[in-house]
């Protein structure tokens, strides 16, 4: 067993853990180009109770990348959850046909509870709206690869930061090194509040809703969608929309060396004329994710230490 | 080839070919650990045309773990199928791209229609109410497993003993061996007639009602789920399954060496309670069906003698 | 990177390169039977926006028995594509795990758009009404094995040739090879106007309603299905079904060599009396375009010159 059994929360590792995968991943960019049989014999088992598409082929190709092979479900409405069983059991079937479980689950806290009853890995890979460590992960990976290191940046998250998991995964991953945090959403998507709590004790955070005031001093800025659903009425959607959409013009006003990062898929955030400049790191991210992912599994199935 | 091209029926095979199974598997065990190249290059095609996770999966895994690869049809909606074209023809294009097909069918006898047309092994995963061979021999392989042998065993099989495809494939497999056979079960849902009288020309058959009055005699209790929907009204339903539900209580009647078996999922006839227990087997049972699984694979594909 | 980077169009092809196709195609027969390392590491994305399980599962036996493997999307409605996505986003997400991406999409120009998106290999495995390369080169690659030559042959294209993609590309891909092209079908299904004045200046085309004029002469005949939804009315439609039916009684006037094909599924054009004459080589079709994708694959990541 390598550095950890199972990946559930950000929350669960230390500084020391995080820069263990981000060191790992760059030793497995290599691999990403010529594949290997490190994991040659073994199976991961893609359970997608929720669909993720983008995860679900980063995590499969990151295993056939390294030699191993993939089993999934991705259609929970014809499987046996059909059939009234719990997660408890589905897991404690699925464990004895793979060597590593990637899960992805819309409830809270089933992630933590298949590593209970699992014997092998268990990988989060999304679940309720907290929880995404290995999107963290492969943020600061990019972060890290861009900027050579990730203390003494100044990093916005802007968007819907209420109900994204993504940015509440990153948040608690940034707040493991010294960074200045800028929070910028709409008042009505500001991040929860006990989330804010957390991670004000342990680095300087900031919350604003328009960016351009602190655009200028930025390092990275991580835009999130805001989706249209989350207002009670239109109107007020279509009041705040125009000030979380990043355009050349709003650039203008950047540092040259600020980096753009999107989980991705966006709808609108970022306009298609920003893909050719310099700032746009969105899709390399999504490889550096393939690069990550290949790290976890490594680490988990105690391929490297 | 290796011991029988498809495997259609348990009804085809004779007590050698099924103790022959039984001995593949066995050496199959490390296998499943280390993983082999015993079938590198060959592809199975899995074609379920019905749902059934834990089964596909239990395949495919069996596949990628002797080192073959694997090709799925699991939406039939958005299939060929759905054009029109009837199963010969399926059949006969994907013996095209595959080297073994697992089939899975709503219609009796579709599995053996598909072995007529296929020059590639055909190995029946489920089809209609009546066969479901590989559960058979993976039943028999975890009694084998367990109890060193077959002979002179109490077992009885317990709950829906009249729509269970899984029940009625392995009451003609134990019928091969010295066992005495219980089956119990609900007036509504016992063994249809015609099967009670084939296998009760080979073996000792009693039905009855109660499990407990055989109880302490029994080697193996095998459980099935009994379905809501089976019940014309109700009443009659919520009358009879507290007696199919096995818990501590009944349990402390049992010989300490009883073995409890369930193809799984299940659905509360097995208490949760009953999991911790030494006569816990049904997940040990998901383990032994992969494993049984890679020696069908590597007999059907002429890998092993 | 070997002959050509992409596949987007039969019509982006000469006939040298096609040539090239063929004869690669012919040397990756024995390879079908026994597997290969030649494509070890390497990722084919199958996307599948719209559903055609024989072609992908075609396209990933191909991968499969170069050694390489699979990620794939066959489920668009639970896609990120839901969530609004375009296609130039999804490919530059996808490019990134995968080292080729195969692309079926209902919207004609959908692989061009991705293949000027993408830095990996784009094959078209089908887009909108007019594009199905990678299927005229199986078929070319079954008329050239059974035939030895596609020059000088006559051959006729039966039943919808307004509707089916599969006859628009085989059309253009025939009109490079010096064959008399006889187009057969109802008024209302005949080609459209501008593909039959592309190849009138290249080859001998002559449109008819009726096969048995030139059945005697043929050495090809190619049969697409005819949809009863294609017709406006219903009566229409019943009177012309009978003509475009294969039977015994047809076949009779046919010359002892003549090849039929059909890309599959059919639903009644061909009678099952046929499948066992010498002339039925739609189930071969299969096998040959497992064979010719496999040279496909090989040629666009350069495995083979």
């Amino acid at each position: 067993m390598g550095l950890f059994k199972d990946l559930i929360s950000i929350k669960d590792l230390t500084r020391e853990e995080i820069d263990h995968v981000l060191v790992t991943a760059d030793a497995m960019e290599p691999l990403a180009a010529s594949g290997s049989d490190m994991l040659k014999g073994k199976i991961l088992a893609s359970l997608f109770f929720e669909p993720s598409t983008r995860t679900r082929l980063s995590f499969e190709a990151a295993m056939l990348k390294l030699g191993g092979s993939v089993i999934s479900i991705t259609e929970p409405r014809v499987s046996s959850v059909e059939k009234g069983e719990n997660l408890a059991d589905t897991i404690r079937v699925v464990e004895n046909y793979a060597d590593v479980i990637v899960l992805r689950h819309p409830l809270e806290g089933a992630a933590r509870l298949a590593a209970e009853f699992s014997s092998v890995p268990i990988i989060n890979a999304g679940s309720g709206a907290e929880e995404h460590p290995t999107q963290a992960l492969l943020d600061l990976f990019t972060i890290f690869k861009n900027k050579g290191d990730i203390d003494g940046l100044n990093i916005a998250l802007m968007g819907d930061l209420r109900y994204g998991r993504t940015v509440h995964s990153l948040a608690y991953a940034l707040s493991n090194y010294a960074v200045n945090l800028y929070l910028v959403s709409p008042r009505l998507l500001r991040m929860r509040r006990e989330i804010v709590e957390d991670i004000s004790g342990k680095i300087k955070v900031e919350e604003l809703e328009d960016v351009e005031e602190i655009l200028p001093e930025l390092d990275v800025l991580y835009v999130t969608r805001i989706q249209k659903e989350r207002f009670p009425d239109l109107e007020e959607y279509e009041k705040v929309k125009g000030s979380y959409k990043v355009d050349l013009n709003l650039l203008s006003k950047a540092r040259e060396d600020l980096i753009l990062l999107h989980p991705l898929p966006r709808v609108g955030e970022i306009a298609p004329e920003v893909d050719s400049t310099r700032h746009a790191k969105y899709f390399q991210q999504t490889r550096f994710g393939l690069i990550t992912r290949m790290a976890i599994l490594a680490l988990v199935l105690g391929a490297v230490d």
